[in-house]
């Protein structure tokens, strides 16, 4: 293979653009786009605002980063790794990948190839977004530029599956550079599983986390219904696990970027071909009023404990744990809603950007960390549970969900 | 321990009670207690309806069997292990329970041990099973006699997870006799759970079974997705399994007598809390609603074949692969309605009870089984897997679920 064929540009540089780039930088001339100015400014300066990276790789010399659309007319393997989250009716939110289409129709030369990742329905990128790219040429998919798809499974605060770990699903329907395709998503994955059919792949990916947010759904429903029994959760769940087939996932708080949107991907393709999906948005609802549940648990016991009084600090506040991305959290939402109730109350994220103290009313050092009386565990990161746990005998800490 | 402490009572030999009568009655002077005449009578005879069981081991002289209450009054160890099925509201059916306990209180001793071990709600052992038992007496639960629950987790057609090579849970509030107790789970199961927390092992049997329908039917849900969209199903599901957690479960016709029932157990002992479960019942909707789907495929494919006038064949009819169970079948009730539409089809199940055939109207020969045209596949045991193999390659083989 000669390597120098690909000069691929990645863009979306959020925690599934990133890692590609920094990858592929070692042995290609790469580029990283990001519409997003502030973001492309900290990156070259070596911050990554999810803690993910370490200065060293984001400020590697062979590392390129760009917001200029002009910057990368040059490229000639595009990878899209945008957001697809979901409007306020739950319906696909494709303002991202349209956007990235119509600016990728406009600059595209002759034989250049598009691998989208972003997780999508079944039929999106041939249906939605090809016609976006022929768009402002009167070039054919698969004559003049080719499209493939390579869903992103990203797993946030997971050493154990990054990129280079993982499995990786590349669709591609075509010859052309096909070979040194798949050789190019082999160097940054561990086993590339090709298909020439890019809807089953879609469908794939968005099954995978549909899968785990109906059984995370489950598992807060029997959460739920224990509490309502007066059973011990804890004990419940250990005794079924002795079970050779029981799957353990552990109720929580459902956040992020993936498992709260993707289901409603497909639901809606789904309702669009007259099938009114029955389970797949089950977990949706459950997991979605796990929210209010945990609030207002919080309050009961602050209340039943006559806690008004005390210093309360809630601890973890991003939207998974061991992530430091507080965007799509529910425990940041439990937090500002309790934060309206008690004024007192504060709240304590040690991985979070500093940058965010000043706007959520965090406290930011080990010393202030010992001054509260209750201690509320919400996103359990392995930090703040040792931090818990150095704490003296003689404070409360309540952990209601128990993980 | 004195072996000779318990004479033990299996009371309901069905697939749950037999295999527990035949072990504890190597070690013990053990009865198995049926109020089926005719179960008692074909077991008698060594004849197992299901034919899990070899003659050799029913007819073993240790083995006793009685349809009589006089005949087990003399036993201190009673087994329960009787159906608990559903009313046609969806509500549980526990006559079978309330006739058990009406029986016993009337024969029971001091001291006498009584395990449940059928499916239920948690904490029905003690709200509805224990106040039967004290009706005819006035004995205290817990002072004059006393009350265990060990759920069964038998797996019909799973030779790998039989009584003896599973981990069972005993839950056992008190102290009399339970190292005693113990010992003779020990005997039966490779390793025992210890709980002393009755209603805790309810929950934990039941969510078991409703976590394994509920994912059943997300991917019953996803397979008719899939055929939605024209996407091949198998190609999803196989890309999806590469990844790490990805749970592969089958798409398929769930019948017998655990997952289409022991979800309502759970539904109902919620909603008498104040609780509407959202996803505990998600499975049952999709899961009934395949008889319906894989009924109405079938008589597409004939009618889009033009095969309306060739000789079909319905293969597999119990409720489930290996298994000679036809009761709460739904292959053999797409079996009954596919009949009425065309009267030459016939039904083919090597492994059912040969009293069936006229009933049924099913072919009951090698030779018979050859003459066929079309061979629609529904309950795919393994015998019939290897007939189907053998047919000559002009047959006409329809497979829709693709297991």
């Amino acid at each position: 293979m000669n390597k120098t064929i690909f000069k691929p540009c990645i863009i979306g540089l959020g925690y599934v653009g990133l890692p590609i780039l920094l990858n592929l930088s070692k042995r290609y001339d790469a580029i990283g786009y990001d519409n997003n100015h502030n973001r492309i400014k900290k990156l070259c300066k070596g911050v990554d605002f999810f803690n993910e990276f370490k200065k060293k790789e984001l400020i590697d010399k062979l590392v390129k980063y760009t917001n200029s659309l002009e910057a990368i007319k040059s490229y000639n393997l595009f990878i899209v790794t945008v957001p697809t989250p979901i409007l306020k009716n739950k319906s696909p939110d494709l303002k991202h990948l349209k956007d990235v289409c119509s600016n990728l129709s406009k600059i595209i030369k002759k034989n250049d190839i598009i691998i989208f990742e972003s997780t999508v329905y079944p039929g999106l990128t041939n249906d939605y977004c090809v016609p976006l790219l022929q768009k402002k040429n009167s070039w054919k998919e698969g004559l003049d530029f080719f499209v493939g798809y390579s869903p992103e499974r990203v797993n946030p605060g997971d050493k154990n599956h990054d990129l280079s770990k993982i499995n990786k699903i590349l669709a591609y329907p075509h010859t052309y550079l096909k070979k040194d395709l798949i050789k190019l998503y082999s160097l940054i994955s561990k086993k590339i599983i090709f298909s020439k059919n890019i809807k089953e792949a879609e469908a794939a990916k968005v099954i995978e986390n549909i899968q785990r947010d109906v059984n995370i759904g489950l598992i807060n429903e029997i959460y739920l219904v224990c509490k309502k029994l007066k059973l011990d959760f804890n004990n419940v769940i250990d005794l079924a696990s002795t079970k050779w087939n029981f799957l353990k996932f552990h109720p929580g708080l459902v956040g992020g970027h993936c498992l709260p949107v993707d289901p409603y991907y497909f639901a809606h393709i789904s309702k669009k071909n007259n099938f009114e999906t029955k389970i797949t948005l089950a977990g949706r609802s459950i997991n979605d009023a796990m929210t209010k549940t945990v609030r207002n648990e919080i309050i009961y016991e602050i209340r039943k404990n006559n806690m008004r009084k005390k210093k309360i600090l809630i601890c973890g506040l991003s939207y998974k744990k061991d992530v430091a991305d507080l965007r799509n959290s529910l425990s940041l939402k439990i937090y500002n809603d309790l934060k309206k109730k008690y004024k007192k109350i504060k709240g304590y994220d040690p991985l979070i950007d500093s940058s965010h103290e000043k706007k959520y009313d965090l406290i930011n050092s080990k010393k202030e960390f010992l001054k509260f009386d209750i201690y509320i565990l919400l996103t359990n990161h392995t930090v703040i549970e040792k931090n818990i746990k150095s704490l003296p005998k003689n404070k409360t800490i309540i952990n209601l969900l128990g993980n």
